[in-house]
C-alpha cells in the first residue's frame, strides 16, 4: 500500500491535472468543462464482482460557458484549489470549516453547507479519491483499537495495548498512519461500547490474538479505512460481531459492501471480504436469549433488507427469514444471562471456530 | 484525592453496611427497611453556595414487611450484592448487563431496564457514591485529551501528548486512574471534535500550555469527572468554548452546576469553578461571525435558561437577552471565516486574558 508521501504526491498531481485541463481549455480558446460522474441513483450499480456499489458510466457536464454552471464551475475549482493548498501545507479542515472559509472566496459564499458538500462529492467522483485525501476531515473520529498493533503517526510511535484503557482512537487522518508491527492473527469488531469494554476486560484481545475494535455504532470512515488496510495490508481476517437486530445485520453490512450513497468511492471504503459472525437469528434459538419483540420499524427494515441485492446470499436471506419468523431480536449483550465471561469464554470461540473451517 | 484502593475500600465498606444493617433488623425481629433519598421533583434543590442542584431532606422507606414492597427490596439487595462482587473482584459490567444478568436471580428478570436502572439510582443516592464506584460503568468513552498529562492505568504509563493524534480516551474507569505528572497549566474543553482536531492541528497545547479536551457534545460522566479531577486535584483552571447557542451554552453549565437529574449525585460531578468563554452572543456581534437564525426551538430553550436558577447571573441574563434580540446563533467553527489559524491566533488569546484578569 503506498505511504503517506506517495499518496499525498499523487493527489496533488490529480489537482493540478485538474487546474492544466482547465488552463489548456482557456489557452485554445474553448470555454472549459468539468465532466462530473453522475451520483444519481440510476447511476448506482450494484458491482457483483467486487461486491460492492459503484457509479456507472453516465457523467454530467459542469460548463464555464453556461450561465446556469458558471458560478457553480468557479466554486468547484476554488474548492479545489483549498484542496490543494491544504495538502501541500500538510493540514486540513472540516467541510463546515471550508463552508465559512467561502465566506472570504471571489465566488461568494455558499447558501448551506449542503452545497459546498455536493462540490466536495463532486470533486472525490471526478478525481476517484476520498475527501481525507484531499484534506477535508471528518467531525468524528473513529472506532477505539485494543490489541498488539504498533503503530506510527508523524515521529509518534504508539503500542495500541498502552494508549489507555479506552484503546488506541482512530484518528480521521487514519491513511496518514503506519502500521510498524503487528501481532494479531485477526480483528474482531464489535459494534457496542459495553461489549468493547466487555471484551478488554476479559483479555479477548491476548485470548483470540485479536485486535478488538469498538465500532460505536455505524461505523465511522476512518474505522472502515482502518478494517480495509487492517484486512489487506496486514492481511489480517475480520469478524463483525452485532446486535442480532436490522440495524446490527446493516452496521456488518455497510463495513463489507459499502453504502448507495457513496458509491463513488466504495472502492476505498468497503470491505468485501470481511464476515459477519452475530448475532444471528439462529443464535438467538440456539442461546436461548433474552429478547425484544420486532417493533413496526424493525419488521419494514429487515423485509427492505431482504429485497437489497448486498443481502442476496443463502445465508442472509436465511436469517432474515428467520428472524421474522420468531418475530423476536436480540441485543449482544444479551450473553450475560449466562454470566459476564460467557461471551468470552463460549460464544465467541464457537463462532470463530465455525468462521475460520469456512475460510480454510 | 483519595487512591483508588482507598475508594475501593470504602465502597465494599458502604455495602457491608448495607447488608449489616438489613441482617441486625432480622435478628432483632424487626421487619428490614432501606431508606432512600428521594429523587422527587420537590425534593430537588438548588443549593446557592455549592452552585449545583443537590437533593432536599425527604427519604422513601422501602421495607420488606410490605406486600407491595418485597420484592423491590430483595431487588435492591441483589443489585448491592452483584455491585459488591464486581467491586471485590476488581471488575465491571454495563447496567444492560446487570439488567441481563438478572434474568438468572431468585428475584426472576426486571420488566425493563428503566427498573434495574432506578435501583442503581437508589443504591447511589442512598450510598452517596457514584454508579461508577459501584462498578457499573456507562457504555460511552469519555472525551478525549491532548497535552501535558502523564497517566498510570495499573502498569501502564500513558503519555497525553503521544496516545496517537486522537489523544487520550478518557475511559468510563477515569477514577481508578492515577495523574501522575503535569505540565500543563489550565484546560481548554471544547464543545466539537471539529474544532478539537483545530487547536491540535494549530498546536494550541503548546502555545496555551494547555490540556486540550474534545468534549463531543454533552459532555459525558467520565468527562464531567476528568475535568472536576482536573480543576480540584491539579489545580488547573478550566475554560469551556462552546457553540454559540442554546445548547452550548448549556453543555458548559451542565459541567459547571450538574442537571437536576443527578441531584443525588452532583458533588461528584459538577465543577462548579469552570468558566465559559464561549462564543457568547457578545462574541458574534464583536467578530461579525457568520450566523444562523434562531429557530423556534432555540428560543423557547432560551426562555427556559433565563428562568433557570443556574443562569441567574448577570454574565448569563445579559448573553441571553442578547441573543434573543440578536435573534442569531454562531458555531465555534464560524471563526473560520478569518482564516483557519484565527481562533488559535486570535480569539482564544482575547478570550484567555480575560477570563484570566477575572480570576486573578
Amino acid at each position: 500500500m503506498e505511504r503517506g508521501k506517495e499518496r499525498k504526491e499523487r493527489i496533488l498531481e490529480e489537482l493540478r491535472k485538474l487546474g492544466r485541463g482547465v488552463l489548456q481549455e482557456l489557452r485554445e480558446g474553448r470555454p472549459p468543462k468539468l465532466r462530473i460522474p453522475s451520483r444519481g441513483t440510476s447511476n448506482i450499480v450494484y458491482d457483483e464482482e467486487h461486491g460492492y456499489y459503484v457509479l456507472g458510466p453516465r457523467y454530467e457536464v459542469r460548463s464555464a460557458s453556461s450561465m446556469a454552471q458558471v458560478k457553480k464551475f468557479a466554486q468547484t475549482l476554488c474548492v479545489a484549489d483549498f484542496c490543494r493548498e491544504l495538502v501541500k501545507a500538510g493540514k486540513f479542515a472540516t467541510l463546515r470549516e471550508m463552508y465559512y472559509t467561502a465566506e472570504g472566496w471571489e465566488t461568494g459564499p455558499f447558501r448551506d453547507q449542503d452545497e459546498s458538500d455536493l462540490l466536495v462529492e463532486d470533486l472525490e467522483a471526478m478525481l476517484g479519491v476520498k475527501r481525507e485525501d484531499l484534506a477535508l476531515m471528518p467531525e468524528e473520529d473513529g472506532a477505539a483499537v485494543f490489541g498488539e498493533l504498533v503503530l506510527r503517526e508523524g515521529e509518534v510511535t504508539i503500542d495500541a495495548t498502552k494508549a489507555g484503557r479506552g484503546g488506541y482512537t482512530i484518528p480521521p487522518t487514519i491513511d496518514e498512519v503506519e502500521f510498524v508491527r503487528c501481532r494479531a492473527k485477526r480483528v474482531i469488531a464489535v459494534e457496542t461500547m459495553g461489549m468493547y469494554h466487555r471484551l478488554l476486560q476479559e483479555e479477548a484481545w491476548k485470548k483470540f490474538d485479536a485486535l478488538i475494535v469498538g465500532l460505536k455504532g455505524q461505523a465511522a470512515r476512518a474505522t472502515r479505512r482502518f478494517l480495509k488496510r487492517a484486512n489487506e495490508e496486514l492481511g489480517l481476517p475480520v469478524y463483525l460481531f452485532c446486535d442480532g437486530d436490522p440495524f446490527g445485520f446493516h452496521i456488518a453490512m455497510v463495513i463489507i459492501s459499502g453504502s448507495a450513497k457513496l458509491a463513488y468511492i466504495n472502492h476505498e471504503l468497503a470491505v468485501p471480504r470481511a464476515r459477519f459472525i452475530g448475532v444471528t437469528a439462529t443464535d438467538i434459538v440456539e442461546y436461548d436469549l433474552p429478547t425484544d419483540k420486532l417493533r413496526e420499524l424493525d419488521i419494514a427494515r429487515l423485509k427492505q433488507l431482504q429485497r437489497d441485492p448486498r443481502y442476496h446470499t443463502e445465508f442472509w436471506q436465511g436469517e432474515i427469514r428467520r428472524m421474522l419468523e420468531l418475530g423476536r431480536k436480540a441485543e449482544q449483550q444479551a450473553f450475560a444471562k449466562y454470566g459476564l465471561e460467557y461471551v468470552v469464554e463460549e460464544y465467541l470461540p464457537a463462532k470463530l471456530r465455525e468462521a475460520e473451517r469456512g475460510i480454510s
